[in-house]
């Protein structure tokens, strides 16, 4: 059976050398964040998703969720008694609001937890997921009575939260939502229509689901501009937070999924269910938005956290396979083989791995510090400049992030050889499992169109200009020490492409949009090489300060630089390539008649 | 329900354009291949693939097959009776020998088939697959009354044989096998021993199975210098053919995979069964290895073929679900989405999918013409070049092809978005079941170090040598035609990148064969790449010739001419960064110690 380790030690360097959690204990929730709270959340909650999660992910995949007939879902064995230890704990709480009952921590601590959740068990995972969207949504444009009347059991783990937008006919064009909001007279609305791919839309967890709904009101515009957003409770809800009658809305089925079976998917049938809107009329896309761009980042997390396990458990398996010699000659001449781990092919796979995991964990943690200070940083300036980063960058950690995460989950599968395409083995379920995070919150293809449509010329396009300035100032700090230009200098050369291509993009997709479209995705990529190249040069600058200082534990940042060097030599090459499509344009790609593929 | 269409008219077109089949009429078997006879195969082949294999893929997938408490096997709804229309039609028989029953057509023409049968329904296309795959060991080593003893049977269906190499410690490194035979006095083995990963090991689609079994004989070397083969039938056959007792094989369980669940695949328990010995003692390896390159060609086209059967789908997918406008304004006004096939990203999936299993098609075409030409081409010189193409191709074909099949198969799935997630679309079970392919019959990581370790430097490089100048010819060739520099540049730029990173590696590796291993895949795809380069030049020079003399259909014509151009715009960049790759060398890869990971 594969296990997990949180990678406690990896997360507490990002948070000292990426993050610096330490410059911002001024600001609101940092103050509480000591190094002495931080470690004591990092290594309790590590070992709750080793010791209760991680025990029950392949065996959840096995069994999946069930439907009953009265439309109840019962999850896998396991997983509620998970979920009350998981509530009793406190680790739904980090970074809620303490008016709530939350403990207000900064979101940047709360995403370092959710890499290990999602690692342990990403399909248990995403009901606590799932409802922290939720409260995001009700906490930014609830009325204070809503906030009041959900949010304290929200908070609590009670109750859980959903986000309902997608329809059989409507998945990414929200315009064309059928789910009607009609009026009543008590100020409430009924809600009628069929909502499909809901994510623990019903299970047997706790108490009560509050749904966020999508629909349409009567005479609305019929486009997304006519959209608003409904608390729809599957129990109603008191004012003083008891619960009410059963409301309106049942799970209709359940879907079979390529994974993450131990999440029930489903269809939800709202059949004039009492709801309450949430924020403004017609305005519902907007707030949707708001828990979606947390969401965004969130699934980039769950890329990194496939990935991560996935990772962790090749290199388990390569030092035990023993199977064939080193190139070099018998490494353990006594033994019949050698493990595996001596085959340079098998250890491109694992430095692949380890390349992308650490690099994408600085990057997720990074994106975690600029949303806290795009709220909470001193001045406006500061948290404009976050903000715009953040904006920037959501869709490059979504989408590079999950497809890459996809990827190593994948290698990491091969090292098994023929072992990982077996159950048993749990290899299969991690590249299973990494799948949909490509798909959901907007497919890959949709960040993409994001980054290159919307979020590069956004405001002028002052967002980008911040970003290269960033990185374009590690880079002119690291030539202060030769000793970077190992990682710097890779680094330059993709800023290059990145910039050339950028430059391409708005000289030849203004007259001809479908340039844009026809490089996004290889832009995204791109730009993520560019990210996680940054990340490894901030972490190879302080590895090398901490080997200068005396640091005790050499090996660990030793190696650091050896994954550094790696990332250079093995992922910035492709940022070349990447360029050479985007300038390709999309006179080929567009060029065939529809009928003749 | 996902649905199946043989590619009837490309497949003839590669066999025009890049085969040539008409030139070889004097050889033996081509001469029953006239253009009729191929169109009739090709046709009624792709109908039965598409009518009766393809319906019950997704059924098969779902309910897989089942193991009984005596050991016996039963394979999903539907598979029996359509295993005996397959063995009704002759469907097996194409290329097998005249003389045990076959129809002795050209191995180009089976494969061609073999893509179909993949396409439609993989898991079913295992169970014939398997069976040629031991009729080749047979016919290759066996003896006379071995051959007329088995053969017929196999050759008509009415028996399938299996390959048993693999064991729980030992899966690349044969030379750990564990699986015994003692001699008895009548000439027979007694054969004791547990196998894994036996695919289409037990089933009830005929009357009796076959198994190759690879086993040690007392005192044999304890390596691979001491492996013997031995076949060992479920049934023991009496000298006219008849079926005797149940010998001591039996299916010890079914393994839970990842994919191709209506394939059998077994752990075999040998428990002092009888076996003959095929071909001499402790040559066993070679004797397996002329399944293995057979087995590995076929893999190859797995690749494509469910790279080629997600394409299609995604196609029809993309045509009728609509969703959003077009970037360049409403392509259907009156409806309130168009198609999503006008977004360019989608395009950029299609036309990836499109440009390799084009590309790919012609690749294993001509590879599986080589086979043909090795054995049967009118000169010594002429048989050893075939060869000489082939044994340095195949490694590229299993690899690259099975490598960017999955990829194909997982970007056909994202056009989907969130339906490509749900068992009941289908798309999910071609990326599972494409998965397999990359890992079995040697993982990709064992071609890429078959490649770079054995193939390039085989015979003092005479090989790389002939495929250099192939591809050279081609290129000079393609001079005198400007139209097709477009093809001809990238193509030639990225045969550039090859010439490089093959210096490189033969100054580098010689000292040091980590640099070898560590630039083994990278290298395995940069020729994967100029392979494919290669047939795409070809291909549009055909496409032009054809178009210059007024052919009829201009638009199949002028579409294989727009996909050249994408690939080489968009596939052929790649191959500057795998040199990169390559020339970074092992230092990074190699630096940390194994317990650091």
């Amino acid at each position: 059976m594969p296990a997990y380790r949180a990678p406690v030690k990896d997360t507490q360097f990002v948070l000292d050398a990426i993050v610096g959690l330490d410059k911002y204990s001024n600001l609101l929730g940092f103050a509480d964040a000591t190094p002495d709270v931080v470690k004591a959340i990092l290594e309790e909650g590590g070992k709750f998703c080793e010791q209760v999660l991680a025990p029950i992910n392949l065996s959840g995949d096995i069994e999946g969720c069930s439907r009953h007939d009265d439309g109840s879902v019962t999850t896998p064995t396991g997983f509620k008694a998970a979920y009350a230890q998981f509530m009793e704990a406190g680790w739904g709480t980090l970074i809620a609001d303490a008016e709530y009952g939350g403990q207000g921590l900064p979101y940047v601590i709360g995403t370092a937890m959710s890499e290990y959740l999602s690692s342990a068990n990403m399909a248990f995972s995403m009901y606590p997921g799932l409802n922290e969207g939720a409260q995001a949504a009700i906490e930014a444009v609830g009325s204070e009575a809503q906030k009041k009347q959900f949010l304290p059991n929200m908070v609590a783990g009670r109750w859980t939260g959903t986000m309902n937008l997608t329809e059989p006919q409507c998945g990414t064009d929200l315009g064309l939502i059928r789910t009607r909001a009609e009026p009543r007279p008590d100020g409430t609305y009924a809600i009628t229509g069929t909502k499909i791919f809901i994510s623990a839309g019903e299970h047997d967890l706790n108490d009560n689901i509050i749904h966020l709904v999508l629909a349409k009101t009567a005479g609305a515009p019929d486009n997304v501009k006519g959209i608003s957003l409904f608390i729809v409770p599957k129990f109603l809800v008191n004012a003083d937070g008891s619960l009410g009658a059963r409301n309106g809305v049942k799970c209709g089925s359940i879907e079979h999924k390529m994974g993450i079976h131990a999440n029930a998917t489903c269809v939800m049938n709202y059949d004039g269910a009492t709801g309450y809107m949430l924020g403004e009329e017609n305005k519902g896309l907007r707030a949707m938005f708001i828990m979606m761009n947390a969401a965004r980042l969130g699934v980039g997390v769950q890329g990194l956290a496939q990935g991560e396990v996935a990772y962790q458990n090749a290199v388990t398996y390569a030092r035990d396979r023993t199977q064939g010699r080193a190139l070099t000659g018998p490494a353990d001449p006594a033994a019949k083989a050698d493990p595996i781990i001596v085959h340079p092919d098998v250890r491109r796979m694992l430095m692949d791995g380890r390349a992308f995991n650490e690099g994408a964990r600085a990057l997720v943690l990074w994106g975690a510090l600029q949303v806290d200070l795009a709220h909470k940083a001193a001045t406006p300036e500061e948290r404009q400049l976050a903000d715009d980063l953040i904006s920037l960058l959501t869709p490059v950690i979504k989408g590079y992030c999950t497809d890459k995460g996809y990827e190593i989950a994948t290698a990491s599968q091969q090292v098994y050889g023929g072992h990982g395409y077996i159950r048993e083995w749990g290899m299969e379920q991690f590249v299973r499992d990494a799948r949909i995070a490509q798909i959901y919150e907007g497919t890959n293809g949709i960040q993409a169109m994001d980054l290159v449509g919307r979020k590069l010329a956004m405001n002028g396009g002052r967002g980008m200009r911040a970003y290269l300035a960033l990185v374009s100032e590690a880079l002119a700090d690291a030539k202060a020490d030769e000793r970077l230009a190992v990682v710097a200098g890779p680094l330059e050369k993709s800023l290059g492409e990145l910039q050339s291509a950028t430059m391409w993009l708005m000289t030849n997709a203004m007259a001809k949009p479908d340039n844009a479209g026809a490089g996004a995705t290889a832009y995204l990529h791109l730009m993520g090489i560019v990210a996680l190249g940054h990340m490894w040069l901030l972490m190879a600058k302080a590895s090398h300060a901490a080997l200068d200082s005396g640091a005790s534990d050499t090996d660990f940042y030793t190696n650091k630089l050896i994954t550094a060097r790696y990332f250079a030599e093995r992922y910035t090459p492709d940022a070349g390539a990447l360029r050479s499509k985007i300038e390709a344009g999309s006179e080929s790609l567009m060029a065939m008649a529809a009928q003749a593929f």
